[in-house]
């Protein structure tokens, strides 16, 4: 672990750690006091806090803006990722964020920092596997920036998209009683998955269709830590079933006695979608399928505890937990 | 020099250099290369090749979207920059682009690799920066993605606008005999300009409202570089006065043996802006003068050639010349 995604925050065993935990000193620590000092805007209907903003641009649909940045060492190592996957993943990321608030991507920008030896081989490599996915999504590759770095490769993937005319679904619509859906398995998304995941744009529609959609977050920090933000923007509680979490395997010659449970709950980089559904939709979602592995984990309650009942009936509380990016606090 | 944008490449006298110069080796090849490989979008209505991209979202106005990323130690040193002043830049850089295509900005977001020593404290000042100038202008700051990087700081910020009601004012627009105007002195920008200069999105509402506003860009790469820019994409050549350039003063200790005409020239990041105006306008915009420092540099002529009007008579071709980030070609 450690050459991904930050630094995780070792979870060897469920023992609940203190409710606010690693998370408020790193990266989150500075996006709280961000957003404490963001002046609101007319325009700006949904601002920092969700997987992606929501501009008023005199359309009838909201226009929806999402971001990110990959840093190599970080979030890629070229030993292990080839070029055109890192510009497919650059991109994916941030269709995941549209996908979280049900959106139709339209277009993406993309800023690049390149080593100076190889920079043009580089980047027309990138940008083969940007543009691919781009093509299979019909997402216009719009523009973007291109300089030279002594540092390690950094690209950054702006889309904007359209949000459902009904408004965008936002993290904060969850209600008790609703169920917990989940797109797909979690957890070992290093082995690969995090390189080559599909955004799940579809199965974000077949959630909004379903008529019962009230929250919707994907899960990329780990589904520990993207709960607990759906579950503080919503002001609700949840009970998670553990056994009933859908797991990716964790990969042979992985020794590092974490159980596949810890893996799914905080590895992170997992790209699937996280829904809170209203209880007869959700269960006209899973039996009619549309979606070929949504799966219900637990449900929504009210109060603000986050609980996970253990296989052997244990109820413990789930920790605050997952990848973070570590700073020093400064002064 | 070589400090900041890039590298320079060395233009000591006024000789000219073969047409297709220099800056095809570098981000120039990369781009023209990305512009060739992107697919049309029915929604693109501009797309690479512009100061911004522009989208149709369904509304009667275009959304522009503009992106840049600097890097510490290319676009800046901290040795010489406060955090502060960083966060200003990369939002500037972005509404000059806006500006270039006389709309209006919105929205910003953010994107920061950050060391992790003392990561949190410059986030903090970097955001200062860039929200200071945000209220100035009016602009919402939307949202972001902040890591952790082991390498120099890098911010990119995207910025979204609207075009006017009439559409965007594209770089192609450009008719012989319209006049190029410049909204300020160029050159030595790296003497304090680069890092506090006010995007120049009122100047460009001048223009607009002149009625003969043709083309626009601002200079970000050097006169002569984004001059050529604009002739390429127009399909027109120019004709400049030298003594008419206004030249901001080269401060005092530069030794580097070039003229302040040579500063003018190729320096870039002076964020000015370059238009060319149907002529009635343009003497009507500097005879009531709503733009302090407009001055008119020269023409538009037919043909494609770029031509320089020394104050001795001699007539030489404009060298393309200025900022490029270099690469090796790759294979």
């Amino acid at each position: 672990m450690g050459t991904i995604g930050g630094v995780l925050v070792q979870w060897s065993s469920l023992v609940p750690l203190a409710t606010f935990g690693p998370h408020r000193d790193g990266e989150f620590a500075l996006i709280d006091w961000i957003r404490r000092h963001v002046d609101p805007h007319p325009r700006l209907t949904v601002g920092i806090g969700d997987d992606a903003a929501a501009l008023d641009l005199g359309d009838e649909q909201l226009a929806l803006v999402a971001t990110d940045m990959l840093v190599e060492g970080v979030h890629f190592l070229f030993s292990e990722a080839t070029p055109e996957q890192v510009g497919h993943k650059a991109l994916a990321v941030n269709l995941s964020d549209i996908a979280a608030m049900a959106g139709i991507p339209v277009a993406a920008v993309v800023c690049l920092a390149l080593p100076r030896s190889e920079g043009q081989e580089l980047g027309r490599r990138l940008h083969s596997g940007l543009a691919r996915l781009a093509q299979q999504i019909g997402v216009a590759v719009a523009g973007g920036d291109t300089t030279s770095t002594d540092g390690p490769l950094v690209i950054s993937v702006t889309v904007i998209g359209l949000s459902p005319p009904q408004g965008p679904v936002l993290r904060s619509g969850a209600r008790p009683g609703d169920r917990l859906l989940v797109t797909g398995p979690l957890g070992s998304s290093r082995s690969g998955h995090h390189l080559d995941f599909h955004p799940r744009l579809d199965e974000a529609r077949c959630l909004l269709q379903s008529g019962g959609l009230h929250a919707l977050i994907d899960i990329s920090d780990g589904l520990a830590a993207d709960l607990y933000h759906l579950l503080d923007e919503s002001r609700v509680g949840a009970r998670v079933r553990a056994s009933d979490i859908p797991m990716r395997p964790v990969p042979a010659g992985t020794h590092d006695g974490r159980t596949p449970l810890d893996h799914a709950l905080c590895d992170g980089e997992d790209f699937e979608l996280l829904a809170a559904v209203e209880p007869t939709a959700a269960e006209a979602l899973l039996a009619a399928s549309p979606i070929s592995d949504l799966t219900c984990i637990g449900q929504i309650t009210s109060g603000t505890a986050a609980e996970l009942e253990m296989p052997d009936g244990r109820v413990l509380p789930l920790p605050r937990i997952g990848y973070t990016h570590p700073f020093d606090p400064g002064t």
